[in-house]
């Protein structure tokens, strides 16, 4: 497995093809340091005897032991364990350890290169196998190029009046296929080694050129991301694990770009490219049961912290509020056993969890992210966001002061409550927590995402049918 | 194993201490019927093959098949399966299946006795499994008398001014025990066999008088049982499973009851009398993550059915409300299969479901109930609260009108609509409809003691100690 | 103005129309004494010094003192003495004390007569002034039969396929119409004077038949009423205010009706059919304004009585309740004072309330309503569901026992606490108790009619352009 | 009246005691630029003829036509106009208007002057008098200095262990008195002519040293202000009006300032002190009643541009949740309507607002707005928090692509598009987004405190009088 470093020696070998504030810029930019520092943390941990039973896997390709991040599950265990390492290292970092996109995009190949293959006698299924080995050997960190630009939200992928707004094949060669089109918010793909393209939504057969999935190495011709990474204020005094922490999110534009057939996993089944945006989505929101508790984790703790700090650590209300926080994480948590526990192995021997659980897991989670927010707020009060700058309490002029009147209850240092507001400020006023409040609601699928699928594959008419014996009615 | 007539005869043959608007009246009354129906569902579908695996257990003490709803759960596939059950028997009834009361009891009893013994050299286990082989060889039902009066809630049991308002020995004698008080709301104890007492919180070591549990026959000398049964109003020509099925609430009065030594399983530990308040709460609340989705189910179905034959079941808000009622069935179920997944072997080999868990989902359960029923309000609308009684549909002077002017999309017919409107009548506009909104909120504890529970027992300080670890606090 | 004795006496003169439980019955059947008590009221008070300013007005046609309940809106503080005398009035008989709906569709009536004589050169406006003079000096009780039976929900009047399922014209004659159709939910249909029937909905030209409007006394030759009166379970001992007062809904049938000339207020003018019952509905979403708050009130009256009787009154979580119901109430108040405040006179010189503080006040209490009894249910406890029965707080047998252990705080006797419980079953465990829920979110249109109503006639595009302004854009 | 030019010169004037980022900083440091062009604008539309009938007065000290925002209310109308003037002015600058606080301030010091007066025989109100005449003709800008540093939040000012956690008397002398403490979250401190200093709660005879309120101009001696000002990224291509506002706020620090008697308002007066404190919080809480409105229009306005953008302008969920927004907004805004029709003229003959009805406005605003945000992120979407930085659509690399894949509906601009997300950035995904939401929260008072100042002041015993009336309950 990979260390850290060779991770990022690799990042510097590659083509430049990120763009950032009108300027072409280096993968290790200072600006992607905490992306690197996060996705690092994966590779660290590997090897800490507490963390390395979860976050390592037996390859069922090769046997060997692999990082779990690029392991096609198996059993129950194999997601059970998935959603518990994704909790620890959310905590590690303080927010999405974004890893999780890649294996949850792998593991949806994986099991539509099989239906596809036996479905249509293709051989996609191989090449993924291909792709898998070359995958884990390397220990290679994906990003997953899902959501499309989608261009007028009414209509369909066909129907555009600009034919690129969803990506699509404009052309098959003897060698491979040139796609064309962007995909949006498309996290960690400024620091990953490779661009996992799957499908966004259900499509009809007129939407042939859209079904489309593959696989290619991120600094491929044609290639170009334009990245934003919202990051924290820089501090020089109090530096602190979660400010270094960090990610970053790009448009991926896909300028004629040729994908050779071993790249290929899917080139024109509709049917299976709708499965697919489903499959990965069920995957990606098992990751969220796991993700998103850890962040109403750490919204809790500073919570919890900043109340204790202010001598009201037990008061009603807030005990109240810190026990709404607790329903939540633990509700999602909880959903996301029961989606390892009632999973289906599919045709590939990949382990699918319940659809239906990853996806209320994942909604309630959506609902519930901007009221945490507002916990925090409440209970942290107004120095969340008029904390004076770090720089004001190093200021000869004021620091005296500040130090005296940022003090709470007693035998709590002044630095210690600066710490644990300048973690709020970073928290939830800041352009990057700000970020985070709209990732906690539409990554890995808005909740109104959650209620279509939800409401499309429930066996409503099973229900239907309980009220219609209670009732007595016969048809 | 029983049958429901051996288990109404039995009924029968007790001594009569049950009273009712103002009457003894019998185990038999017909007011009691839609709740002996509902038991019997027990005893009947312990036979249906599709009913049979998940219905019955193999005891743990005789290796014989039992019914579950006598069984000590030694797995977490017990635990998965009476939660199965839970659900699916609830939607026979259209309502609580009662049954789990009794052995949610014995599976609290079961702990603590061993606990008990452990810790203080008692033999209350023995004598426990003694009374267990009974009740499973007898095929038995009972009710679990927890809730005490609890008079001034601000005081503890001891404190109260008349000392009786939580259930205490008043005297201890060679042969047994003798108890005075009251316990409240305790569903069919008015067709149960056995009344089981268990404490009703955690008690400090001067409420010692107040630690006690044991079980009694319900017509055991100097009980009385002041039952109340809401029913739906009687039909004649609709009728229907629904309204067949029903239960009814008791106030236990024990006007100082012998409790020979033998059935006496807690008597002056009061910190088992907190833990079995604890345990029987957990239990329960287990069993609730089987009913309250089998609630939801039914609440959905009729929703789902009468926007189908109101001609708009595939209108946007509808389906999303309908989705609002599967997210919280799912998350409350979800909730239980995690609380089975992350069960605990105790000393007495009982298997406990996790009391997070449990906890998070009885209260989602809880926080929601009323506002399930708004929506079948709002999807019903106000026919469900103006529908005439069911005799003008059936004179001849407003018979043809009625049925007229009930139609709705077409091809519904007049009668299945009056129907649906008749079981949403009862669901939502009667008075046991309205006691089941109650029920639904403090059955097996109201949300209050889940948040009391689930904040007095997280590792809240675990969660602080991510914030200070992401904060840079070093205590 | 009239007494009750003679609103009864009247009552018992009218030809025998109206059907419940199978029967024809009388307009005093004691099921409708507690609707009759209710409409009392509104009678008695009159004449009570601190209501008579509020209940009576001074007639805009004749300049005498009338019931406030006959009056026509002349201007602002007409609204305010309006919606304050509701809630008053609500106090008394402890829930909707229906009068009002009369009122409502006088007011509705007087603007379109008077819009629709203007654009057509109808005579409208005269008929429904001599009506308005016959109906104040006579002091009647009228229902306002607005919401049809609708049929497929999906379809206009016009497109169902049985073409009665709106309220329609069947035949134009020299003298009048004749009328054929039902209308549902009617409130004190069965004990009103008068019916005014007003359109249920917006109409196209197609719709022709359908838009009309009209009073006939409730006992027409060939109006039959289908009644439900749900009422509380009766008391021998603890007699109270509450169980006293209640209401009755009818289906109002209209077999071929005929209606003088003299009382058609409109006769297929499509556009002010719809203009009425957005009109009806904004004048009664006003009256809710003033009875929701009542309502509420008394909910959070019991619910801050039982705290203080069982020793919590002052606990945290409790007055965070109370508070939340107290910002329902009165923000439901303040938008209806808003609404008065801007409202708007019309050519007949109604003065309309605002449409959009009424739609939002109404919303906001509809929303809420299931809430309210949540939190009723949440602080009463079990007990609301499983209250013995009265007869059995006065056997022998039980009486005393039952009397012990109803104690909760010392000083609150028995019968006090008996007779709280009693009014929290009669409020919220009850068949009336649960209709009111019903009655609580449909009443004067569902939330989602207001939701529809604001939507579609806020002025969005202004908000929009702020956007754009803020944004720089230019179109 | 000042002209924006006059006022920005004389804060140029003025002693230099502003800190931010480590540095003293002038009052015109560009990035308090967004706060001057904010308040600059109460200085510019006061000669608008659409504007002038709002944002003028009569003094009814002067009978000069004065700037509202220097106005003492006379009756109801006073109180509607201040409140839809801010409604409209938060329009023009998208946020707070900001100069609210010192109106509101002088208001509530105008009523508690005049009590103290009288209570006390002090002179207080002449005082007050006279420096409301220099501050009317002097146009002035005022902060309010209220909220205390509070340290911890379980003790009362006197029980602190540093005395100087709460703003204090330290010294009274013949010519004044000498204050020290700190004032938080004081917004526009920085760019204030004066600070207006009222206490923060309600006091005990104890905590007489803190009772005191006053002004002072912002430069005073010992008076320092450590600022922070979030600001928007800087644009160089889409400026618009939104980023050109903004504010900032301030740590008030006073190092043992002297204030001279003749602008001391309290001194020592503990139940004055407490009276003031609500007073303002009244005040300011109808303040809210205009701003949040106004705020909540600003998002709704987004949200429904950026939805037509997208092609789904009348989607039915969108639509639904434009309408609780609606809903939202306007009753605040009625709220705030009927807190001045129901308002109080106090023996200075300052028109106070009914506090309940300011209350359950601002908390209604309070509680709901991180929902509004939450619904512009809902229906904004992930382009919120990813969309590339200004330069890349300007970057000849990219530019073409950027602007090729931001389209949406047919007929929007890319540009337009760009704008309008570029405003949802700096409204949601940006620090002083984000700062915004906590300032929703807390500004003016946190739900939490508005819930207390409810319950402690609404009238329940008169409501637990209905319920036992109803119950027939006599004491």
């Amino acid at each position: 497995m990979r260390t850290t470093e060779q991770y990022i020696e690799k990042l510097r070998s590659m083509r430049p093809n990120v763009y950032m504030g009108g300027e072409l810029v280096k993968r290790d930019d200072p600006r992607f340091g905490p992306g690197l520092k996060t996705i690092g943390l994966t590779f660290d941990y590997v090897n800490k005897p507490d963390y390395e039973p979860l976050l390592t896997a037996t390859s069922h390709l090769t046997g060997k032991k692999i990082n779990r991040f690029c392991h096609i599950h198996q059993n129950p265990d194999d997601l059970l364990a998935k959603q518990e390492i994704v909790r620890l290292m959310c905590h590690k970092c303080g927010r999405c350890i974004q890893r999780c996109m890649g294996v949850d995009a792998l593991n949806g190949v994986s099991v539509v290169t099989k239906d596809a293959d036996l479905q249509y006698g293709t051989n996609y299924h191989d090449r993924f196998l291909k792709f898998l080995h070359y995958f884990q050997e390397n220990d290679l960190v994906a990003c997953c190029a899902q959501t499309d630009i989608k261009g007028d939200r009414s209509l369909r992928p066909h129907q555009q009046s600009d034919p690129d707004l969803y990506l699509r094949i404009v052309e098959k060669r003897d060698d491979g296929i040139i796609v064309r089109g962007a995909k949006a918010h498309i996290t960690i793909a400024s620091y990953s080694d490779e661009i996992i393209a799957v499908p966004t939504r259900a499509m009809t057969p007129k939407d042939k050129d859209y079904a489309v999935s593959f696989s290619i190495p991120a600094d491929t011709e044609g290639v170009k991301l334009v990245t934003v990474a919202h990051i924290q204020r820089p501090r020089k005094h109090l530096r602190a694990p979660f400010e270094d922490c960090g990610n970053a999110h790009s448009m991926v534009l896909f300028e004629d770009v040729f994908v050779p057939w071993e790249r290929v996993f899917l080139c024109g089944e509709t049917d299976q490219a709708g499965k697919l945006a489903a499959l990965f989505a069920t995957f990606h929101r098992h990751s969220y049961t796991g993700c998103k508790p850890a962040y109403t984790d750490i919204i809790m703790g500073a919570t919890a912290l900043i109340a204790e700090y202010s001598g009201i650590g037990s008061v009603s209300h807030i005990r109240d509020k810190l026990s709404q926080l607790i329903t939540v994480a633990e509700l999602v948590y909880g959903a996301g056993i029961a989606a390892a526990v009632k999973a289906e192995k599919r045709a590939s021997g990949t382990m699918v969890p319940s659809p239906l659980f990853c996806n209320v897991g994942r909604y309630h989670a959506g609902v519930n992210i901007y009221h945490e927010y507002e916990t925090l707020g409440d209970i942290g009060g107004g120095l969340s966001a008029t904390l004076p700058r770090e720089e004001d309490f190093y200021n000869p002029d004021t620091a005296e002061l500040l130090n005296k009147y940022i003090k709470r209850k007693d035998g709590v240092s002044a630095e210690n409550l600066h710490r644990a507001y300048r973690l709020i400020e970073n928290l939830i006023v800041s352009a990057p927590g700000a970020a985070a409040q709209v990732s906690g609601l539409h990554g890995g699928g808005s909740p109104i995402m959650e209620k279509i699928a939800i409401a499309s594959t429930y066996d409503m008419e099973a229900k239907k049918q309980i009220a219609k014996d209670l009732a007595g009615i016969v048809d």
